[in-house]
């Protein structure tokens, strides 16, 4: 009885978020599945994040970050945009309308429901990837509208999941 | 435009889920919405509970805890019973079909798609809430079906927050 049935973890429910952060001089943002608010007085929220990314490595830097909440319609060419490039290599808002925020970071402004931002208050090293706690410092919403979900992200438009999120499964 | 709009949290997006764990005696469940897989090797979950529920005591004293995924079709009943009353004050299982895990926490068996059950490995206190990070230990599908999100929870059953949730308005 103690297996793990890989496909009932598909039936965890996810978002699909813009994160972003800054260190001070450049920018870069990424695709993250898990966001949540945690606690309401105050209001702090979480996210996980791939240690190997750029955007992790911004986020520990600046103690800052940002959230775009994706509209359902959000093309796939964008999420791939996020999703699948390093901002390593290129500047990934480049062609993409974007504002910066109280905290820098950029805000993506295009196929997206609600931005924030937030300050971290602690993280936790969770092995490949930490959690970031962060207390919410200012949402705005962009337009009204249905959020992407994973499950439609994944199940409707067919989209992929990279090697380092944090649900990754070999046969997505 | 430092300010929180409370209803763009609201986008964020959130299953409906039974979290139990026992004290070696008795067993106890309440819902959260707080569930998500943080690492894929070893598969890792989070969850967020009050500090003030039973359920937080008994997964602090056995470090496990079970999650049942709730069917989009779960009555109302079944939520009020484990999101609205304390287990200090009734035996929320006395009318429930359930299952004894690997971990003898209990695991919801009716209105359910899947069951899994978890090793805490790491606790971080983020105020009013504790997060819990464990390890899969099994997880399996009960039945296919839709998962109940919260947004469906909130908009088309018009159910309520209680106000310990990490996510509770006033307005609610």
């Amino acid at each position: 009885m103690s297996t793990i049935d890989l496909r009932s973890l598909y039936k965890i429910q996810y978002g699909m978020y813009v994160i972003s952060s800054h260190n001070h001089e450049r920018i870069n943002a990424q695709i993250a599945t898990v966001v949540a608010q945690v606690t309401a007085s105050p209001v702090q929220i979480i996210t996980c994040i791939s240690k190997d990314t750029l955007t992790h490595e911004y986020i520990q830097y600046s103690q800052v970050l940002g959230i775009a909440i994706l509209d359902q319609e959000t093309p796939l060419k964008l999420i791939g945009n996020f999703g699948f490039k390093t901002g390593r290599d290129c500047d990934k808002f480049i062609n993409e309308k974007y504002t910066v925020g109280i905290t820098k970071c950029p805000l993506l402004a295009e196929h997206v429901l609600v931005t924030m931002e937030a300050k971290v208050k602690q993280q936790l090293d969770v092995g490949t990837h930490t959690l970031f706690i962060a207390e919410l410092l200012c949402s705005q919403t962009i337009k009204d509208g249905i959020a992407m979900t994973y499950e439609y992200y994944h199940k409707v438009i067919k989209g992929k999941s990279p090697k380092n999120a944090p649900n990754f499964q070999p046969q997505n």
